[in-house]
């Protein structure tokens, strides 16, 4: 099947690393979760790569259990407004929980930075996994809310922040100074929401931006999740696990949104893939290998039992069969953990073997560039994937990316050479975000 | 008498100006509020004159009668973040509320500023003095706090705020590859802070800066202000009464640090002024009323309304004598409301006066770049102020003073020639904020 759209690509930055280990690796600085400078040649690095985003992934809980690069990091709407200032194309999505934060001031700092970096901001939606974040913001919030209410808090918050960034019609601000009338009152919408969760007035004390509206990411795979996606969201962040799989759960976002009353086009999936480029299979192999065998099996324990709310799974028998876990996880990464449990009991695996299989890149994406780009042009026009988001285990495996396989992507005509536009929903082939308030005259 | 210490300056970045009116002059473009190349261009200015900060400013509700550049502006967070990229020494300072938000964020993304501009952050601690802004945040807040409670709040906040700041020592994150650990557990420090307002267990998810910890100023003038500011603050931002008004308060805030076992060097009072320059007297007078007569008395009673929490005082005769107000105000800005009522009992003034006095510039440094020089000179001399916050109400009027009066300062051996350091604490003369846990070996 021949796409008419191109492939498209962002980069995840996570510091240290993507994987558990990955902070050992000679060729890794440990304070780089940290590093400014870090971020910035990354950053600089995907735009040079023409890729659509930069993504910042985030969490509200750690213990001294967590993993290395979730202990020491960057809060994402900083980083990415420092970001704005080192880039000119390239779109900033981080990551903000609607579990843990008001709707007033999140809907504020997304306007401000797409303000700043002239309509390049995203908002990657999560409702926040771990019941123990809770413990951090409590003075109001007494307990994690369950996996369902957290997604019906995120349709009102969602409500909420759209309203709040239509507050301003796009010609409001006149400054007309002869006659002393700084904007146009026809055109100021104070949002006077009151739902289940919030009561939120208004009206947003910042303008609409050159895109209209932030972009929202979602991230969550469950049924809930992809409701929610469907709905409201512009783009998805999934796993990548198999072609199969993805390709399902392309069909099912698309077919959801269609239900929606959408134009499945203006709501793209991006599964995020770790990929391993060598000069041959076996360079790429032996990469692999680097990165495998940092992997202890107390970490990888560590690393499956955060999935499950910091379950402890060293109580266990590292070598008997998967254990039984029954409700465990699914009030967390629902998704994910469903996911584990079904493919231990199929395969018949043992704990040692699932604990290294999530911590190690569990990537298909792998081999020479050419064999990469085969990979990614496959899922893209078998629609697995409207692009992808790539993720750092290996280090210089974003620079490999970008200098090996996106030239590839180019000569085959599948990728673009330039950016379309210079906002982050031009980039992404989403039309203008008109307000809410927009009256369309019929003609 | 002369002081061992120099004079310091912060600019205060307003957009469209510091004046309600300051939008209609023709040099102010009517965006310059969400306009990035604007700040970076004053803060690139105030870090050419070799300022210790930029200053936002901020605000959480607003509704048709605010004032103009109240009603689209940047949020402090993101603008400072990016304006960490775009600068090298000058300190970042935002105004960020304790009474409608949660520690673990707010520490945690001035943590992170202070990580992305290299040790150069610094928070504007302020309670919020307007009622009608629990009507963007009842979520959980029904009703705004009384100006008392907001205090004990803001207390309980810095508490946790500075707790979660020494979560990790700054020797911490050893990242021992051959050992495989990332960091010593020793040096973790988990707050489990359980207070009135607050519960959070944290550990916060990041390191301790280049200054151990952002920068705390406060603004809030009255009774409970001043002993917040006392007990807690590294510097104070208030009001440019008159001379003889700053000493007192400057003598009352060392006075009180002291009474809290504090080193009085160790909070510095910035007074905000507006410094109105002219090669001639005659000169500064007619910028003056270049912005004076731009002024309308609706507007001006707007202005006056909004810090009686947007009282409305068109309901009264302007040419009457001010009216009895009660305690109208008390529970919103109270140290301006105070000193207005009694000054314009005091004065006997009319309505229209006090209006009028409010919305223009009320600047006592005002003249030649040599007459602003020794107003500069005497305020710090006979301390007033170990430095000042510049407000731009006449547009220009930060080049003016940073061309023009900074020399003079030079010349005179009472102000920097260059940075003393890279960091603010640094550069405030401010030691490096060690941990709390630091343990001092008596030799
Ligand atoms: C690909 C992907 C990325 C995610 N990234 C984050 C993240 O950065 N921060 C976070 O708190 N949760 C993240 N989540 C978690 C989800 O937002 C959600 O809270 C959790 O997975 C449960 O939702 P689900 O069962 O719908 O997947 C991510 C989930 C997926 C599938
Ligand atoms: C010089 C000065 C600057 C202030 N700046 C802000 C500000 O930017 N945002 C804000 O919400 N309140 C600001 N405030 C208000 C105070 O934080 C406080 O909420 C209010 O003035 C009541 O406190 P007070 O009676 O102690 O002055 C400022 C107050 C002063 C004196």
């Amino acid at each position: 099947m021949v796409r008419q759209d191109k492939i498209r690509f962002g980069a995840i930055i996570h510091g240290v690393g993507g994987n558990i280990s990955s902070w050992r690796h000679p060729k890794v600085a440990s304070n780089q979760s940290v590093s400014l400078p870090f971020y910035i040649q990354q950053a600089q690095k995907a735009e040079q790569g023409k890729f659509d985003v930069v993504f910042i992934a985030d969490g509200l809980f750690i213990n001294e259990k967590s993993i290395p690069h979730f202990l020491n990091r960057f809060e994402p709407i900083t980083i990415l407004s420092a970001l704005a200032v080192a880039t000119k194309n390239i779109g900033l999505v981080g990551t903000v929980s609607t579990s843990y934060s008001e709707p007033f001031t999140v809907a504020r700092q997304f306007a401000s930075l797409d303000h700043i970096s002239g309509g390049r901001a995203g908002w990657n939606v999560v409702t926040t996994p771990l019941e123990s974040t809770a413990l951090n913001y409590n003075k109001t919030i007494e307990q994690h809310p369950s996996h369902a209410e957290r997604y019906q808090i995120a349709e009102e918050y969602l409500e909420v922040a759209k309203g709040l960034w239509d507050s301003w019609d796009d010609d409001a601000f006149i400054a007309d100074v002869e006659q002393d009338v700084f904007f146009d009152p026809h055109k100021l919408h104070t949002l006077h929401h009151k739902g289940q969760y919030f009561s939120v007035q208004g009206p947003l004390n910042i303008a609409r931006s050159r895109q209209g509206q932030p972009v929202i990411f979602q991230a969550g795979s469950s049924d809930a999740g992809i409701r929610l996606a469907a709905k409201d969201a512009d783009a998805i962040f999934t796993h990548g696990a198999s072609l199969d799989e993805a390709q399902k759960f392309y069909q099912r976002v698309k077919t959801e949104a269609i239900a929606f009353g959408r134009n499945p086009q203006e709501i793209k999936i991006f599964p995020g893939i770790s990929p391993i480029i060598g000069e041959s299979l076996e360079e790429a192999e032996a990469k692999y290998q680097e990165i495998v065998e940092l992997v202890s099996i107390e970490r990888a324990l560590a690393y499956l039992g955060r999935y499950f709310d910091h379950h402890d799974f060293t109580q266990y028998d590292v070598d008997a069969p998967f254990p039984e876990l029954g409700d465990i996880g699914a009030n967390s990464f629902r998704s994910t953990t469903d996911y584990i449990k079904k493919y231990a009991k199929q395969e018949g695996l043992t704990l040692r073997q699932v604990a290294l299989r999530e911590a190690t890149p569990k990537t298909a994406f792998f081999g020479t560039a050419e064999q990469v780009a085969d990979l990614v042009q496959e899922w893209f026009e078998k629609e697995a994937a409207d692009g992808f988001i790539i993720a750092v285990t290996v280090p210089g495996a974003l620079d490999d990316f970008i200098d090996k396989v996106v030239p590839i992507l180019q000569a085959r005509g599948l990728y673009r050479e330039e950016y379309e536009a210079d906002t982050l929903r031009g980039n992404l082939g989403l039309p203008f975000k008109e307000s809410r308030y927009v009256k369309h005259t019929v003609s």
